[in-house]
């Protein structure tokens, strides 16, 4: 009998699993008051067909077991944003779009990564499938910006970045042979400028303009003098110009990692306290069941992120010492108090962890 | 590509799966309201840990896979209940008694029932760790209650039963030898007289003794001559005096499937609408790392079955038109309203399933 939890596995112990379920629970308010109603796909699902929907997205990673019933693999989802693409494409295929849905549930990975070793998360999200225009991405942004303030957090930063920026330019203006864009692209992830020298040194200012937001915009206008990233950066500006001037904003156009399947637009959210950042949403393709595609926008919060670098929540609990008249308890929580009953005579508030105890009719501090 | 989802496995759509969400916040903000605070374990863990926390259960059925990290079994949770005692035990073994938790999370079985073909249900619910008195049986009950009609439930009833009842007659005045206590109890909880009879006659009043509380409560004192379930039924009508009124209590004391781990307390709640139980509760003993025991008492509740005998909920949402300045939007959403904002010039309201429109600085309906 162990008490040990297998490594990347954990357990949200009070208060903090209480601040996680709030923060969670501030999040999806928020997008539920723009609309946007709650879908809850299955923890698992056949292998194959979870793996299909997001264009450019794989199932690496999952957890698969051998289903007794149907005799095929399943999977634990790793991600829930391609289930949310499945509910839309099918079930909820014939709604007129946009549709938007939100979500929160746990996703599981086999392994974890070398900088995040957790196995098991929760992630919320909200996302608008029919539309990656620059108004989605407008109302996307703005509602990923108003949960995280919803949910608490202070000091929040949106870095920006620009997914398929390497194909424009490599299919346009700056050439590169088909069989080296994934190579490149790689390399710039890793702001490895000697590689991009070797394989295409006309990329190597892209590097160059990682930054604040208005220079890194302005190095990348320079860059295009072919005008072919023009529509991108002017959707980006008007988005930015668009969110509150307490956001700091930052963009990365060649930052790629976690962006495998977005396309325009990518961006991350970070929060003072939290030391990764906390969220991800972009634009990206979603593939019906007819093989017609279908553009989508949307983020996804992590609420462990979130409520990591919070201070720890304050307690309020008042004693209920042991014989007091059920309606007294019933009065006092229906004034707001989180009342904990002595169940027997020797119980305390100390013991109980309690703020305030319930003595002669009165609350008084303990 | 496919949309089917394996046999037991649903997805929870709008607006059902926010009626779920909005009955699981409901059902643990009255928890939390009592002090009963969040744990979140993991959805897996060693599968060896899991099966061994309580006394007399067993992992039964649970998905399993091999972690390729420590190269052991790991188990998805098949029930909530087990995690919440080993954190009790463990990372909260020094925390005075009770310690009182509440959790919502998903739980995932390998094959599912007959009666209940689902294989992921989401169990929500809250312990009360190192006590089964009858006062804690009170707090817990009457939580169960409060939370159900926090959730919008009508027409609760309780069917109670004592899980230990037939080990503590055959250890005592109606003798039975202990390799046919099992089959009794099999037998019993059937209601299958000719095998009762067969085993041990003098057991066969138990059967008739099911049906509304006061009649079984009475048929079972006049069976209990010498006094050996006095305390159980003292405790059990006290209970029931604590319930308000408008809630129905039966009594079915041999009901034994699904009380498999209770003592001496077990309790099925349904309410109106719902075709199965919708939770299930009781008193447990929880082994802690030293092989000690203690005693616990706790419930747990699903969400779709609370939910699924509900009318469909109402929405109600205000179409913002193309354009509309954002300041609108946010005062309007300031005042409570569902927005959903038109992101091109063609989108419509009834596109939207909104119900109202903003039109000229006023809120009309559609």
């Amino acid at each position: 009998m162990t008490a040990l939890l297998p490594e990347g596995f954990r357990d949200a112990l009070p208060p903090f699993a209480d601040s996680e379920a709030a923060a969670e629970a501030a999040v999806l308010r928020v997008a539920a008051s723009y609309g946007y109603e709650r879908a809850a796909p299955p923890l698992a699902e056949f292998a194959e067909g979870l793996a299909s929907r997001l264009k450019a997205g794989g199932l690496t990673d999952a957890v698969r077991f051998v289903d007794p019933i149907s005799q095929q693999t399943l999977a634990i989802r790793p991600d829930l944003t391609a289930q949310i693409a499945r509910i839309a494409a099918t079930r909820m295929g014939h709604h007129p779009r946009p549709v938007r849905l939100s979500y929160a549930g746990e996703v599981l990975k086999l392994r974890g990564g070398q900088l995040a070793p957790a196995r098991q998360r929760r992630q919320i999200g909200a996302e608008l499938i029919g539309l990656d225009s620059v108004v989605a991405a407008q109302e996307i942004v703005g509602i990923a910006v108003e949960a995280l303030s919803a949910a608490g957090a202070g000091g929040v930063s949106i870095d920006f970045t620009l997914p398929d920026l390497v194909e424009v330019l490599a299919g346009g203006p700056l050439p590169v042979a088909a069989d080296r864009v994934a190579m490149l692209r790689d390399r710039l992830d890793a702001k490895d400028a000697g590689a991009v020298a070797a394989i295409a040194p006309d990329y190597l200012p892209l590097i160059e303009a990682a930054g604040p937001f208005a220079t890194a915009m302005q190095r990348l206008r320079a860059l295009d003098v072919a005008g072919a990233l023009a529509s991108r950066l002017d959707g980006l500006e008007t988005i930015a110009a668009g969110i509150g001037g307490d956001v700091t904003l930052t963009l990365d156009p060649t930052e790629r990692h976690g962006f495998e399947f977005q396309s325009w637009l990518g961006f991350s959210l970070f929060v003072s306290g939290a030391q990764r950042e906390v969220g991800r949403g972009g634009t990206y393709t979603v593939v019906r069941d007819d093989g017609s595609e279908e553009a989508a926008t949307g983020f996804s919060l992590y609420a462990d992120a979130l409520v990591a670098g919070a201070p720890r929540p304050e307690r309020r609990r008042l004693f209920l010492p042991f014989g007091t008249p059920p309606g007294d308890g019933a009065a006092l929580r229906a004034q707001g108090w989180v009342t904990v009953a002595a169940l027997d005579a020797d119980d305390t508030p100390g013991a109980q962890l309690a703020t305030h105890i319930w003595q002669g009719g009165g609350v008084q501090p303990v």
